[in-house]
């Protein structure tokens, strides 16, 4: 009806309304007045049901205020709607993990596509529910972590720490350091487990001693208790290493506010992210980067290049870490 | 079918794939096994042609990194999730306007609420584009803000300012502080100017003089940036009410690390928002708080009330504001 009053073909309708086809902006504009004019909106409900595709991405966060996870999600949300999908978006319990009843409600949606920053959903879990749509994930290849069971299909984003750590440690050394503490995250986070293994495989390779363990959760008053902790009850450190920049901020603030101690000339310290707040001056923090254009980047390319080949094997981007100098190493 | 083999009615069948709906958990796992084997999914699409819902609410926020952004999407999606409901998320524009093509891009996805954290999309605007989902904003009512145009239908959250604001200046004041600045948060967003009028009018009612403007736009750098410019080539302050925390942070930054002054012995510090970061001990910030649980299910009854009630006129919930004090005053 729309095609016919405005004189165009149904495919320049289906393109006018899609934010991102290209289409001449006079020839859009003329569209979207006569579709506004005869009160016509392109139903997406019923629209997928004909093209099989729903133009929605799912995106599960276990947190969507934690800085790192709002970084991400603002640049995905910021790409997908300039390559024409809506974001739906969901939570995963507080353990990180999902449960099935959301994910069978999410699947009613038909997602496009799924990215799961959701550690503790297993590629099975996902796969079982969700057919048309492969999961991505985000793996960290450095290392061997070996796969229980047979892994259904999924995609990855292969994130190499190696580099970005071991010029963090380097750093490190080279201002004086000598006796490491890695202060983790969550203890059932891959991420966490990946850098406390590379943490601890490069200092060994620089003949330093292993890392003291400060077991964090990702969160700023764990950080802040348990790096007191450590250096009231167990033995001090000249470095600490945390798993993520909120981290660091809780270690800073601890030895700063409460031990008596300078960052970086009595300790120093690193963290991992570099989100926007690390360039606060009270924290300037010196940090391991994962560049976010390049990483969001990366996903959509993983989301198209699936859609345009549904049935391919496994696909796989990859992106590495470098470290951002600030002030709290030297 | 899944009824029939299940035995049950499809009403159950409906309700077990609804996470909110009450239905005894071994009726369910019943259900969602036999639904399972049959591989069958709800359509959502399919069923919000029949039902005329689409148990989709849009959210449209500026940024979702910033920390009170990111805060209020992940209250608001976990309250959703909880009603059944998923979030669409979509992204303003960086001035904070949304650009038509995008709302009736969203229209097509039919949600069943839409929440505007845009303050740059009138009234007008949204209502012309989306006509069953009746929009919410945020409104400040402590001040009379007239409408140039005659208003269509939208639900209103109220916040009263002036309960924490006076409690702010009330402090600072407490504490021997005479010469105010406002630092003021992008121009053209509502809750600045209402802010910096209720500042000047308590300011006023105190026969303190009017507060010294600083013009920021909610950001760090630029708060840091402005504050270092007033103190130096400006009257110097001895009080600086941010619009908003991260403002307050870039602007304790400025007078710490390159103006030598502390905080409060010098310069006392407020603002506003009470995000998490406020807390962390190197800022440790007395600031405005709306408390984000009231806020979020005021949000919450404003949406389930319209659903209820798609004719009624316009809905309003009430949420107010106190000060959280720590150690930026005194």
């Amino acid at each position: 009806m729309v095609a016919r009053t405005a004189n165009v073909s149904r495919v320049a309708v289906s393109r006018a309304f899609n934010p991102h086809a290209s289409i001449k902006p006079e020839k859009r504009d003329l569209i979207l007045k006569v579709a506004q004019e005869l009160n016509y909106t392109p139903d997406m409900a019923a629209r997928s049901m004909v093209t099989g595709r729903s133009h929605l991405v799912g995106i599960i966060v276990p947190d969507v205020s934690g800085p790192w996870e709002s970084q991400e999600l603002d640049a995905m949300t910021t790409a997908l709607q300039a390559e024409g999908f809506a974001t739906l978006l969901f939570r995963t319990r507080d353990d990180l993990s999902l449960d099935e009843t959301l994910l069978t409600y999410m699947k009613g949606f038909n997602p496009d596509s799924v990215i799961a920053y959701a550690e503790n959903v297993r590629p099975t879990t996902l796969a079982r529910v969700l057919d048309r749509a492969v999961p991505i994930y985000i793996g960290y290849p450095d290392e061997e972590v070996s796969e229980e069971e047979a892994a259904p299909l999924f995609d990855r984003l292969d994130v190499l720490q190696r580099d970005g750590i071991e010029q963090a440690v380097a750093l490190m050394q080279g201002y004086g350091a000598r006796r490491f503490a890695f202060l983790a995250g969550k203890t059932n986070s891959l991420a966490t487990q990946s850098r406390g293994r590379m943490v601890r495989k490069i200092l060994a390779e620089r003949g330093l001693p292993p890392p003291i363990l400060i077991q964090g959760d990702y969160m700023y008053d764990t950080a802040y208790r348990e790096t007191l902790n450590q250096f009231r009850l167990g033995e001090p450190v000249d470095a600490i290493f945390a798993a993520n920049d909120v981290g660091a901020f809780g270690a800073i603030d601890a030895l700063r506010t409460e031990l008596g101690l300078r960052v970086p000339q009595d300790v120093k310290v690193v963290g991992f992210d570099d989100i926007h707040q690390s360039h606060w001056k009270s924290y300037n923090l010196t940090t391991v980067k994962l560049d976010l254009t390049e990483r969001t980047q990366a996903l959509l390319r993983l989301i198209l290049r699936r859609l345009k080949n549904p049935t391919s094997p496994s696909l796989t981007e990859t992106v590495s870490t470098r470290l951002v100098v600030r002030g709290t190493v030297g």
